[in-house]
């Protein structure tokens, strides 16, 4: 190995260096069977040991209620917002879902669950290019609705929720793709809470998702045995073969949580971390421009431009020059994107950060 | 690591080492980044690549002809099974589909497509406990199916089509899970073949589906997108943020079977190895009974039984003190099932046939 970068990207992101180096110390003898953890049955014990401390370590650590399941899936955030839907949507008569719009992402969700009911857009910062977590105007909260998806934090565009919405006893569903497990949760607040497992949680090809009991087997009928929340919770996530690898990545970052001193640990650093990187931007007010209002900043995600361009794309050229890797923002929205997610140590951002002031006094 | 152990469990299954001990040598840093292959955006040009190398070593290993697009998509088989349906049921108006049932997988298949549209099933093997492949009237290949779909191998009982039926016309679809890239196969008799990554294509969580093109562009409106093959052909399956671990092994599993000599010497090293279990088991036909009838035998799934219960629970035992793992049947069919994917060396089947031998002397 030549060095290892701090890599900014926003997912599949940075791993702490523990987690890889256990993985590959143990590659190809899993807990002494003579075999990868790759090449045994997911229904051999084993490995139904793996995922029993998964879900063991996300109760836990996130505190979830007694009444609450775990659904791990194949395929990720994106696969949820066909879950969702298909596995909720007929809770109610209505068959009517709420989405606040506060970034692409929750544009794609609420696209998908349109083609199982009717959807109704509740609040959206689109107006602004998603610069702020939009208002939620009580009165728009429909009573019978099944529920009301808001994205807990928005990865393309730098900004999450700081305080949870009322929803006046609709069920609130949210994408916490790129925040869990930076920080408590009061999952209590939530009918169902899911994420991918990318950037917090491990590899890709999986998503978790935690649902009130009371939400479970009310899919419609055609939901896809693989997506129904409920099949999955009663089969402990191994209805079919699950994806071994990345349920085995989750039990080491879990590991790596715990032993770091859980969420209230992790939740510090991430706060210095993200405190560094904004404060760097901060001190520049006339070069640096930060897209998120200040209130309702991502800690995971930090979004800016500097004045042209030219000026990004150079920003983003030096930066991988000095081993600040992955700096360039979503195709879709240009500018500086850092993801500064649990695997990126705070070494990482404060070398972002001192990039961040010396091109502002190279280029200001 | 101790030693290593002939593994054969039925999938996820034994690897190749020489792909293994790669992953676990560039696990730190995948080319040159500075970072691990599971640490970079699917989206990143190092990761299209990869993608990209799959989708061109899929195409030479099987030949796969031009008017074939390639998609890949979250789950595995169990996956595909609501797949199929929901892509292809709709191309004909009466959304009918033919499946035969030759085992337990084929049964699952079908109950996923009853969701959708009609499901008749047109032959089947169940009433010997799926001992062989059933033949096909073509009396029942009604010309207004949208497809017929067959389980090309039969994982729990061991059983393969020795050859495809003709299916008049209508598209037939095949379920290789655990034969894919065992050998060279036809494409062009199939509308779609699909297959789960994580018997002879690397790791679980991933499928791999050929579909004709002319079946692309007529999927349910209620499909997900993520499961749509329209979509994922467009998109070189990274509509989201892929399986990227499990793409990167199946890079190094086409690449590893390449080297070996393409699929030819590949089918080759998989008859020697059925041959010398098969045989064995043929030496002492007063103790073994193997299950499936000899002109449909599978040759990478062996099933067998001793003369008793007890034997069948000691044959397991012993052979798993000698290294033999993973020997025992499928729960719900118990008895001794003995996967030997690419991944098993012909030193593991030999060692297999040797205890077979040994034990039929010692308890026979």
């Amino acid at each position: 190995m030549n060095r290892r970068v701090f890599n900014f990207t926003a997912g599949p992101s940075m791993m702490p260096l523990p987690v890889l180096k256990r993985a590959q110390e143990e590659w190809l003898d899993f807990e002494g069977l003579g075999a990868s953890v790759i090449e045994i049955s997911h229904l051999a014990p084993e490995f139904k040991q793996v995922v029993y401390e998964v879900e063991a370590l996300l109760r836990e650590l996130l505190a979830i209620p007694a009444n609450y399941r775990i659904a791990m899936a194949h395929g990720g955030g994106a696969m949820e917002f066909s879950m969702v839907p298909l596995n909720l949507i007929a809770t109610r008569p209505a068959r009517k879902a709420l989405y606040v719009n506060s970034g692409y992402f929750s544009g794609r969700a609420a696209d998908e669950a349109s083609k199982y009911g009717t959807v109704l857009e509740v609040a959206s910062s689109e107006g602004t290019t998603f610069d702020h977590i939009p208002a939620l105007d009580p009165a728009r909260i429909e009573a019978d609705a099944s529920y009301l998806h808001i994205t807990t934090n928005n990865t393309m565009v730098g900004t999450r929720w700081h305080t949870f919405p009322d929803t006046d006893g609709v069920p609130l569903v949210g994408d916490a793709t790129s925040e869990i497990l930076s920080r408590p949760m009061d999952i209590s607040r939530f009918g169902v809470l899911y994420a991918g497992a990318q950037k917090n949680m491990g590899t890709s090809g999986l998503s978790v998702a935690i649902v009130r009991e009371d939400l479970l087997g009310q899919a419609l009928p055609i939901t896809p045995k693989m997506i129904n929340y409920g099949q999955l919770a009663r089969d402990h996530s191994l209805s079919n073969t699950a994806n071994t690898f990345a349920i085995y990545m989750a039990r080491l970052v879990l590991e790596w949580i715990k032993t770091s001193g859980g969420l209230a640990a992790i939740e510090a650093m991430n706060e210095e971390k993200a405190k560094l990187v904004y404060d760097a931007l901060d001190r520049h007010p006339g070069f640096y421009k930060p897209h998120a209002h200040p209130e309702h900043r991502s800690r995971m995600n930090v979004t800016f431009r500097t004045p042209s361009d030219d000026l990004d794309a150079a920003f983003v050229a030096e930066g991988n020059a000095e081993g600040l890797y992955a700096l360039k923002g979503h195709r879709f929205f240009g500018g500086m994107r850092a993801s500064i997610y649990n695997g990126m140590p705070v070494e990482g951002a404060r070398a972002l950060a001192n990039f961040i002031d010396e091109f502002a006094r190279r280029k200001g």
